[in-house]
């Protein structure tokens, strides 16, 4: 009996996890079935450096284990998400575009070493793939793939049931996917790549481009004239009520996201292609579009098993990845 | 002693291999440890149709068993690699470019009921990746891609040391990954795939149009004045004997080819991309600046194991690949 009761699900020590994005912490301690015990939230401050934000972590996961009166010797494990390049095996983030001066910063360790426990260190999308995997859209799936859309566009792909982790166990940066040779400058110093394209940056950019070029809009009123306020969301909130300007700079990026899941689905012939991020929240006005490409342009008996599909987990997504990968590796 | 014997790599049943590419057909009888012990080439003859095809491969199997002494009862499977979008799991070619006229043909049935032997049917670009990854130069590496650079371009995958296969258990088609949205326009119907800007028909195109445009070469002496039969390999030898116009039309191929592979390093941080096909032959040529622009423009992080190479096993990778992909599945 006492085996027994050691082995339902909730005598099975929880896990804490960090998703750390580029504008806000989530905390949370999750059950190995996905309940949610704690969860907080903070900001980032990102430009503050890491020692100040991981401090700041430090003090905000203490205090939420204290009110939550979890001892840390009882949870499991810790598993942290964030962006960037991650060394996977070293535990290491070599570098992250949204959280600056976070160069070959040796998280794992760090972490490790302040609560004693098996600590694990993964990229934010590959988290949000597995996420979705497991306790979300894509549950039972052998081979899905996710893009975060927000202001960059991150990847992960699941192959076999299991997160993809190639050569070097980093992340699938499908973002800066090569999809206009010709194209406008990326961040990464390439051109032309899908984030550059489809992102909710690129939609913004696009919009303000369109305004400069003195076309007429109701976005230039939602932002009470400070054009460089204007963000996705906002052509996205103008697009519903039909501003035609903010219509066509979503279409753009439909467009160009188009041909990147093309792209994917020739490449990897993948049941779901799931779209995560603040972008996905444009739902078919976004996706109606990229299920029409891929129908189009790619190859029939590739894409006859795809669907592409808006996240279910939100921001949750990575957290619970986060969870999933510190239960299985 | 006797089961020992039994276990000795000359008892073990061989397997019959069949290579049937849009100009040749390949026929191999192979032991399990990549022994050739038979093999013949025959003219595909494409144009007369898949019944012809199929009556003269029949014919010459019949006669290379008869000739080596091999009854068809003593062989372990037969495993067939062509080109085109395979079915794995119904042994269907459901359309093959280079073969003109097979469309859902039901090849793995047919040639199973003649011999009543296990068959096996798969894409010819996944048995070459299959075939250099068990008996070429990607042995014992854990993700692998092989991209076959002729007319077209073909593409297969190895992941965790076994051939990677999507949804509907097909091909990876990277040839008609757009890496120029704005680019000219490809067979597949898309515009700006890597196969219409990188395949060796690419290079002949480019080549002819610089001619056409005035410009001067040795190529048109090459060819006796019959500019239309210009081919890569003739723009490959014009070239190192140093004509300007045939190394500007192969390093432009190079240039493209470059940024299909840094998608590739992005996307899979594989440990090896090998190139196969005739093209290949360019040797470093061609790949020498793909590896540039790989170091140049791919994240340093995920381009740092790669290494980019020609395949070994030239135009017997396929029959290789077929044998191994028999012997594992």
């Amino acid at each position: 009996m006492v085996t027994e009761m050691q082995e339902t699900s909730k005598q099975k020590p929880p896990v804490l996890v960090v998703d750390i994005g580029g504008t806000k912490i989530i905390i949370s301690v999750l059950s190995p079935e996905g309940e949610v015990i704690a969860r907080q939230y903070l900001l980032t401050l990102a430009d503050q450096g890491p020692q100040s934000v991981i401090e700041r972590m430090f003090s905000a996961i203490d205090q939420l284990l204290e009110e939550k009166d979890v001892k840390s010797a009882q949870l499991r494990a810790i598993s942290l998400a964030t962006a960037g390049i991650i060394d996977i095996k070293q535990g290491l983030i070599t570098t992250s575009p949204n959280l600056p001066g976070w160069e070959n910063i040796a998280l794992r360790s760090i972490v490790e070493e302040k609560y004693k426990l098996p600590t694990f260190l993964l990229n934010d999308a590959d988290a949000a793939a597995l996420g979705e995997h497991r306790y979300g859209v894509g549950k039972g799936l052998s081979t899905l793939i996710l893009l975060t859309l927000g202001t960059g566009i991150g990847g992960g792909i699941i192959i076999d049931g299991r997160l993809y982790l190639g050569a070097t166990a980093s992340s699938a940066e499908i973002g800066h996917m090569v999809i206009d040779a010709n194209g406008p400058e990326c961040k990464c110093g390439h051109s032309g790549c899908l984030e550059t394209l489809a992102s909710g940056t690129a939609v913004a950019r696009e919009a303000i481009s369109k305004i400069n070029q003195g076309e007429k809009t109701t976005l230039v009123d939602r932002v009470n004239g400070n054009i460089e306020e204007i963000s996705a969301e906002t052509v996205y909130l103008a697009a519903i009520e039909g501003d035609p300007l903010s219509l066509e700079a979503i279409a753009k990026a439909a467009y160009y996201l188009g041909i990147g899941v093309v792209n994917l689905v020739n490449i990897f012939n993948p049941e779901m292609v799931v779209m995560g991020g603040g972008m996905a929240n444009m739902g078919d006005l976004l996706l109606e579009p990229v299920r029409e490409k891929v129908k189009e342009r790619a190859f029939p008996f590739l894409a006859k098993e795809v669907r592409i599909v808006p996240a279910q987990l939100g921001n949750d997504a990575g957290i619970f990845g986060a969870a999933a990968f510190a239960l299985d590796y």
